[in-house]
């Protein structure tokens, strides 16, 4: 790996990975008080940057975090980052926390935010995906952090590792009533009577970047996914900003045909030529 | 503050606060994936520390997180950093994290964990005080997180905002169930009929250690709160590491007769005299 790999964008400068410094009163680190946005780099571009900071800006406001730089200055601040690296093709981080603070969930009143960017290889291609229904935890629809992209990752995680200790590659989550909220790092779509459906974010749904982009397709649209309705759907799928994954298998079950539908297939297509 | 103050713990070795560096990679600050303690320091001492490491135990056996060291390396660390900042009235917190990882939800197989620890000084004894019944989010009774202290803070911080912005100094937190489950940083007891209940862990109460100890008592028990038993109680309190609070006034609604009961006020004889 070249140094150069290793810059990052943090308060406004870059600089080498390992001399950045959390502030082990930072209260991302102390209390999970933050936010982030996972960006997918091709062709040397952020995809859907304005889209990715206007959800940031938003969830922001809903934390009562303050967002230290505007959105111009966070969109050059990635461009910097991407060209510093020279890296084409990767994934961008931006993660917004509370800053420092004192013991005590309540945030100071003049909180000075941390921003952190970071750019890393992008992954291979995530092929088609058989998944768990996690029974180890759930969503909370009841609290607004379903609908924002929060530090508080530790629900996906045991699901994750529950899915790996069950020999698969990807859990859903069910939210309190029993119903599919979405992935553990995506969003759930169905295919039913032709039409792509999927949880509704009053569900316990984060609403993606990719959803958003498939929910303005005619054939597209919100409604609450049981675990029946899975099962007995044509196909399936996941989706998050580094892509599409066709669902083939849940707990064992084939979902359709248990391969690679033509919806699913077309959508695909979309995506690599995006 | 004396330089002495600001030593921490990291990783095996006291240093100066100002040169422990969290790197950005950890997964305690990019996920929330870790878990904490916070112990009351009194009279040089760490009360109740024997129970505060075994619950950091289990807790991170729940997580699948390694403890890189023993319980008796971690008392000893304890009290030395006790020691070197020569604080006899203070706050000790605990933090665990899984260390540095990849990008992605799935831990790495060869987890190295993060484990800090801070002592800061006392807070001022936390008086009677007045509650909200958060309606910004609810506690997820349905996931293993609200049984541990884990990093992920935000509804509580999101209930605490609440609170403050309604004018009040604390917030209670309902489950998904619309029952009570504890408030933002603390156990909830109610007094009915002369005996002290606490909602079940299952009802998504942490397991605190104050609420243990108060358990071993003859006339304490578990008994799912809800907000018309709460209303209706005699008195009310709150209780954690750091202490116990009198709970007067819930949405502006006197509990009891709106003053510090009897039974309350024994029970703060007793941490006063601990």
């Amino acid at each position: 790996m070249s140094p150069a790999m290793t810059v990052v964008w943090l308060n406004g400068r870059l600089l080498p990975a390992a001399e950045a410094r959390i502030d082990p009163a930072d209260r991302g680190f102390t209390l999970g008080d933050g936010l982030f946005e996972t960006i997918r780099v091709s062709g040397g571009t952020a995809r859907h940057l304005d889209r990715h900071l206007a959800r940031l800006a938003d969830s922001a406001a809903l934390l009562g975090l303050p967002l230290p730089y505007g959105i111009a200055a966070l969109a050059a601040a990635a461009g910097g980052l991407i060209a510093a690296q020279g890296r084409a093709e990767g994934v961008l981080r931006i993660t917004l926390t509370r800053g420092t603070g004192a013991r005590g969930v309540l945030p100071p009143a003049d909180a000075a935010p941390t921003l952190l960017m970071t750019l890393v290889s992008a992954p291979p291609p995530a092929g088609p995906v058989e998944a768990v229904i996690a029974q180890s935890t759930r969503r909370n629809e009841h609290s607004p952090l379903s609908r924002v992209k929060s530090l508080n990752y530790l629900d996906s995680i045991l699901a994750r590792q529950e899915a790996a200790a069950r020999g698969a590659g990807e859990a859903l989550l069910l939210n309190g009533a029993g119903r599919l909220a979405e992935s553990s790092v995506a969003n759930l779509f169905i295919v039913r009577e032709g039409r792509l459906l999927t949880p509704p974010v009053a569900e316990g749904a984060l609403p993606g970047i990719r959803r958003a982009l498939i929910l303005e397709r005619d054939d597209a649209g919100e409604a609450p996914v049981s675990v029946a309705d899975l099962l007995g759907a044509e196909e399936a799928f996941l989706t998050n900003s580094l892509g599409l994954r066709p669902l083939l298998r849940v707990d064992g079950q084939a979902i359709g045909a248990g391969t690679v539908g033509m919806a699913t297939a077309a959508l695909l297509e979309d995506v690599a030529a995006e």
